[in-house]
């Protein structure tokens, strides 16, 4: 038998994002609508030679708890269609597994923390991992996008139907 | 006090990757490297509501856990080069939240099956979330890659190092 969904998966938090949103309503839906908005990344201390030679990167992935999401919902209307979608097919935060994947520049690092530019994420979300952007791995630009490809919503930020109060 | 790394996170599992890989060994280590190699996603039935429309997606992020990985290290040795770097500034396997992140080709949807190409992940892996891939937000072909941009290996599938027996 297949293991089902009662398996937990424990993952440790590894620091904290710092950003000028405090709630919802209003914080860019994605990094590329939060242009030039700046925050910060702070690191446990533990875990901070793990940063080593990242200043490199232009870009970072940010791995992240949506620690605010609303119950798991399978089938929404996102942020950019007046349609509903499989929640598998949107990027909302009302997922079964609410993990946030953002890619931020890297303007600066100073020891444990992070500069970061281009920020769509809560203040005090707590942050799982970082990866660095490699565009040999992470850039297809010529993608095929589904329902991203013909919407004619151009919502950039966030309301409240995602998110608990 | 910031909350320290004590803090544990509990995401759920929302099915299983299957793949013809069954030891770390001779994995290709990201999906660019697997190229054509097919490998299926199934999803466990109460969860398939929320894979509507993602069939019209070229490419999916899957996220997973790396229930396999050694150890967490902070500073590695990674695949693609001979000089260490901090484990963070690599896709390296052995992190503190052992978390993956591939995109790869969708080729199909049957119900909650997937049929993918390009898959870098050991059979078996947990599941615990899929994302639409989206070029606008996910696709930066020019980003500055630090060490990635010079090394001279060209490693493609890995080997034991980062990896349970």
């Amino acid at each position: 038998m297949e293991k089902r969904n009662e398996t937990t998966i424990a993952l440790r938090r590894i620091g904290t994002i710092r950003t000028p949103y405090r709630e919802a309503e209003g914080t860019p839906i994605q990094p590329v609508f939060g242009a030039g908005v700046e925050g910060t990344v702070d690191v446990f201390e533990e875990f901070a030679e793990g940063l080593v030679d990242l200043e490199g990167f232009e870009r970072v992935w940010l791995i992240y708890w949506l620690d605010r999401a609303g119950p798991a919902e399978l089938f929404v209307v996102p942020y950019r269609d007046a349609s509903p979608h499989g929640v598998f097919a949107t990027r909302a935060p009302s997922r079964p597994s609410p993990i946030g994947l953002s890619v931020v520049r890297l303007l600066e690092r100073r020891g444990s923390t992070l500069r970061v530019a281009d920020v769509d994420i809560l203040d005090n979300t707590p942050l799982l991992d970082i990866k660095p952007y490699v565009p040999r791995f992470d850039a297809h630009p010529q993608s095929r996008a589904g329902w991203f490809d013909t919407t004619r919503a151009d919502r950039r930020v966030a309301d409240k139907r995602f998110h608990r109060d």
